[in-house]
């Protein structure tokens, strides 16, 4: 039998140490885990970008990872905590929507809140949950202890973003990621206009700018101007050919964007 | 049995490929190891910055594990080198006062020079004794070669910040650690105060600032306020409440922070 | 058998999980591969630091080591593929100079263009290579699939910066990548030149600068003084002694470096 994968993603950064407590942690528990990060450098408490990476990621790894994602602004408030099997894999870390991106498109699942103490390192800080309760339940998923001992069943909670409002010809959305290259990716599948009419029929509004059309690739803009076009996630990205959105359109995580069908 | 832990921290970044070599070698010699970052961008040269960081990290990691750690300003100068055998882990790396905070914890311990050049790269450079030096030795701790066979006995040398003067009612500490956050973490910790008095009998001067107690969470200060409190690792932390302390209050690695107890 | 070796470069950063996807789809395929990353921070788009970067750790590695480097600025367009075979290691990626330092010391080699449908995902993006062709290719070729079967043979585009022009007492060459410290490697080994000339005969003109002879370490030049010397690789470095000589002397990656010989 191979070895069991555990990822990892938090906005914890890499230049403190806390992401090795995590996995000293969990090495300690289950040695033969094979420990891949996704990345650490989310935007402090920024549980929509999260989501967002998290969701770019997961469904290439191999059947039975665990997924360990912790950006918890709420650590240390009365926040829930969750677990969730679905068809292929675990995830585990706070109940703030962190994985409602995922949940799209992972329709059969189950979800227990992180009740059990045994599986948390004691006493538990109030202050790093990732390393004393989140890395410690992944570790033991990953060792194979039975899903349902974690705590009792519950339905993980669904933030608005993470489920946007789809009127008549109207889709109101709003950037939920900032890549390296400044491109917003928005919380819009393509496929839920292309349900309503094509890409050449909608107009979007991204802050202060309106873009006219959702095309196919970067190199149908000239150089310098603003699109929309389908991401390879699926989502809808704003971006600027060989520029970078982000600053030169004013948009970050949270900026709304309006998608409206031309007949309407 | 299961596999090794090695640890990896240093100041040599992450864009360079130099923590890269270092692991190719280790893999080289010790083929089952696994390989775990601390952190790679402890400020250059900032050897107290590595100590603390790797303090706050060690003990969560397996029994045997070694953890080879290298912030070396001194390479290429006669500096000593060490390992050094805890009764649960190992140490590997230059001899400056880089395990000197980890010592304080870790009562029960021997010591050598790195002498033996059968456990070194051969050449060995001058500059780059994290590959051809540190590296290679960890790898064969990792292995199981015995621990007496690096070098002669040794004492690690203790530096003035690794073990601030504690006076009657009087505490000079200094900045060891600015985090992600920008909070300060002192070279002092919590209980050595709490023997002497407690916490709100405490006034501390850091840099240009007085603060008049030490608290428990930053909830009980004010936004915008500086506050010190008992960090996670057991030292005093400076903090300002929802701000970046470091450039607020013009603190880093090296400032002074004296601690003064009301009666005296 | 001890597990295979798998080692990543690319320029896609370490924020957004593009990384991560990679080794999901490696662990897939060869669920016993150990991976290291050499970089991830190599400058967008920029095959030349990505070379020097690969070129600076390859060969610390184990026998077998498969290095799969993906800088990819034609991806999408008909630029070439290739795996590359020598005695001791794997080369997969792009082909477009991105193993052409490596290749300088690895004589005995042969090379494959990556056609085997096979070997890839499907269906395959045009935008992320890295993900759907080269870390699959470099996955079953960690876990043993015939080099042959890659594809055809074929031989890799060797760049003009991979081979600068060596004139009689006149060496051509020009910056490769600059590093954390601000050094600028220069893509002449100091071989090339010593083979014409002593160290202290070559006058060096780097970008307005001129430096009048190769030292063999930092200390040889006064502080704020800039100097050429012998880099730990084998190539030139341009460094300014306690300070940054990419900023202090206006090199960036391209800038034209000549060697003259001082009897021409």
């Amino acid at each position: 039998m191979s070895s069991p994968v555990i990822t990892l993603l938090s906005d914890f950064g890499l230049q403190d140490g806390y992401v090795a407590s995590m996995k000293g942690v969990i090495l300690e528990i289950c040695p033969d885990a094979v420990l891949v990060d996704i990345s650490h450098l989310i935007a402090p408490q920024n549980v929509r970008s999260g989501a967002f990476v998290l969701y770019a990621s997961y469904e290439y790894f191999p059947q039975g990872t665990v997924h360990l994602a912790v950006v918890d602004p709420g650590v240390g408030t009365e926040r829930g905590t969750v677990a969730i099997r679905t068809e292929q894999f675990f995830f585990v870390g706070p109940d703030n929507g962190l994985f409602s991106l995922v949940l799209r498109k992972e329709a059969d699942r189950e979800a227990r809140r992180l009740e059990n103490r045994q599986f948390m390192r004691s006493p538990l800080s109030s202050t790093f949950h990732g390393r004393d309760l989140f890395a410690p339940v992944a570790a033991h998923l990953a060792r194979g202890v039975p899903f349902d001992t974690l705590g009792p069943a519950c339905a993980p909670i669904s933030p608005r973003w993470g489920e946007p409002p789809i009127g008549k010809g109207k889709v109101a959305g709003e950037v939920i990621h900032i890549d390296r290259f400044g491109n917003a990716i928005v919380n819009v599948l393509s496929e839920t206009l292309e349900r309503q009419g094509p890409g050449e029929k909608w107009s979007i509004t991204a802050g202060k700018s309106t873009i006219n059309c959702i095309r196919q690739t970067y190199g149908q803009a000239k150089t310098g101007e603003a699109l929309a076009l389908t991401g390879s996630t699926g989502f809808i990205e704003i971006a600027v050919n060989h520029g970078n959105a982000a600053s030169e359109l004013g948009l970050e995580v949270g900026t709304g964007v309006v998608f409206r069908l031309a007949e309407f």
